[in-house]
């Protein structure tokens, strides 16, 4: 007795012969020269195009995501371009894996944790909600996710510059708040500077735009990407990803065979 | 006798304790909340920022790969996150896997085709250069990149809106007027209809734009990394991924097992 | 000031002009032609070669893992190599991705949740160990990682075909002891029929074998791989992934295009 | 009017309540506790079980491809790690990413050269085609797939190691005479020494044995997956990932730094 299909439901795009539409949209008539990629990356996860003031608060996020110079991620990259140059879509992937809970992905766990936090009922004490939610995590042992950084201190200065963006249109609200109410209380409890890093700030932006925690992950993705690939322009110009592997094979050979009966 | 160390050098960024340098801009002073993402892409493939009518131009190239529906990349994307949705990135790595040679990553071999074809010689005959590709392609019975569409003909709409808007900003150049060549020498040739499909107008427009051409496929990646998150986006309101395997699975194991002697 | 550097240490592998040495072995000497892959794969993880008996249940413990017909990984690696046919390392390389907490990579819970829960003392009572394990999931509302299968019920055949290879080797320990308390104690409490299934059983074996659980993703990740190349292998000779793209992508663009005002 | 669908069919396995067969065998009655880990890939990759003698030979080309130190895959996926060790198959994905022609996948390269030169006459006098080979090679100044090693020379260890037991085994054909042709005629027409290195052996015999020349970089996935899994495993007990990034990111940063007016 087979199982019954469900019907599929999928409304990101369809064509005809002469027409492709995106999100409900003419691609030709009304978003090719008139909206800009971050737009587009908002339509794409919303479907709707943003506000201007939307724009220019996603578009900073974006950016801020883009670079952030040889990470564990941008090596990977450049390695795997080195052993396959015909497959640069899988360099690109290889890096993109990367963007997990240690380093780049971080941003997934602060949306969560603010979303997880906040009550519906707009007149909650943020104060009082962060002191527990600092109380928990110290009783766990646990980082509270978007706080402190290893270079940047006593201040991440992407975060003021971000939230600024934010307030000028009119973007920043209860969980930038409520982060910032989180990071007070954390230095005081645990006596030391933790400012909000920049993944911090950005996932709790993410939240006051709107956006499912689950999709944190996907902007920082998003941000990424273009990094990478732009570490692939700069290894094609100037590779570097061969001298970064023979130093470390070397090094661990000589070890190795020294170390070995058989060496 | 080890190998003496050779220097490594990367310019993509640095930071101080408060300050983070991009591609040789001061993030917070220069970047953010003044450049858009498609910008940004900009600056980092080439280093410069765009002018306004690079900009223009690019951000539609862009905007132009970001969407295509279920596509085998976004399916593909999916199901890898069905199956491990706590690491959305490596989902979207798992899509990108496939901006390839037959879907999606097309515009490298337009790129590598024109790039190679156009000598320096800017009064080449663009008119026997195009006679001579396709009568060489014609000879090893390839098909002619960034030509030909199966749903969108005579015309592919993304091609004549995207030579327009790099016409209205003087970017217009060479190499897009050798592929038009090529379009119509082929349709002579062959006796059909060979419209220049997007992916073949974006390659030539990464010519005209001064792309090297290995970068072609890297400006693919960077359109569907947004489209792959957008599809996580709506595989988390409203999941096909696991309809679309059950069926497949049902099939074929129903068909396996009747023919089995063990079923 | 700089950081100073740490050495870096791999004893995985090194060579000679004339000499290939993986884990302190001599490749031609020691290794080819006299191991066969699955025991190669215990010394790559272990540093040692199997005994007899632990060959023959790790090898089982890998058979099992190779080929689960078109589950959701094997269906994304036919799409990716459909789409990129010249990158067959990406197309295995997007399944892998895929090998995650709800399909493939189970035994990884498993194997966590006994090694935490298994104390040092080796007078342990483990039915009580069971009561506590399952009383805390129960009242976190969380399915117990290793029991429950959607089809092979009121038992999954492989489990108690593993453990008894397990059991003929010598090598059934307390690990497995202690899942098989978890799932009675289960079963009794939850009143339905919760058979421990083969990723549970792996998890188990993998801590009886002495494996950290962290590994225990990468046992699944080494047996799926060797299906992803299968699930190509037929691809090729019999491609299917096409058809599955071109159903879903029809079906759903039908459907949003009716419902669209552009339609 | 749409298109009617097309059977889809595949004969990897399925499975019942109580009963999963895999490649038309019984799994729990005729393959656990019975097969190693290479002839269950050998089974998924041609339908089979392997005779010994091609268990032996199969065997021993997968364990050669397993291990290669500090390569640049084996640095991708422990740098990968680093980053997100939540999500360990999506390391071992970055790393095999890198399976590409320049490093680890070259014996997809050399089995495509012989298999298309071989004609099906076995008659053909294998001398004349490996001279047409390497004049073709030459006169298109590309290097010949399978020949030649940056570190073993004139010998590399595990070619002769292979053919040995192929030999032994009765498996050493035409396509490995013929590869030997081909690397004697280099040899004397180049004037140096190029042996046939141990990518280049894999493929001959992956002909030999009967695999279409598409799946020999699917062999080398198998084998380096089972390496990346072991470089892993490692990097668990003994990490290096970090310190290869840092020191990589720092040289590089401080001499951005130095040159930029910022700085």
């Amino acid at each position: 007795m087979a199982r019954p299909n469900r019907a599929i439901q999928s409304n990101m795009g369809w064509s005809t012969v002469d027409r492709i539409v995106v999100q409900g949209m003419d691609l030709t008539q009304q978003l090719l020269g008139k909206v800009n990629l971050g737009d587009m990356a908002f339509l794409e996860l919303t479907g709707q195009l943003p506000t201007p003031q939307q724009s220019i608060v996603f578009n900073a996020m974006l950016v801020t995501l883009v670079e952030h110079g040889l990470t564990p991620q941008s090596i990977a990259t450049r390695l795997v371009y080195l052993a396959a140059p015909e497959a640069l879509q899988a360099a690109v992937a290889a890096g993109l894996c990367g963007v997990g809970s240690v380093f780049a992905g971080g941003s997934e766990g602060t949306a969560k944790m603010l979303h997880e936090a906040l009550p519906q009922d707009p007149q909650a004490d943020l104060a009082e909600v962060a002191r527990r939610i600092v109380s928990d995590f110290k009783s766990e042992r646990a980082a509270i996710p978007g706080l402190g950084h290893a270079r940047h201190k006593p201040i991440d200065p992407r975060t003021p510059c971000l939230f600024e963006i934010a307030a000028a249109n009119q973007l920043r609200g209860r969980y930038v708040a409520l982060l910032e109410h989180i990071g007070h209380e954390a230095e005081r409890v645990h006596n030391r500077s933790l400012p909000i890093n920049a993944t911090g700030a950005i996932g709790a932006l993410c939240c006051d735009l709107g956006f499912d925690w689950k999709l944190a992950r996907g902007i920082a993705v998003i941000g990424r990407a273009i990094g990478l690939v732009g570490h692939l322009a700069e290894e094609i110009r100037q590779p570097i990803a061969r001298e970064i592997q023979l130093r470390a094979e070397e090094e661990c050979s000589e070890q190795a065979r020294k170390a070995s009966p058989l060496g």
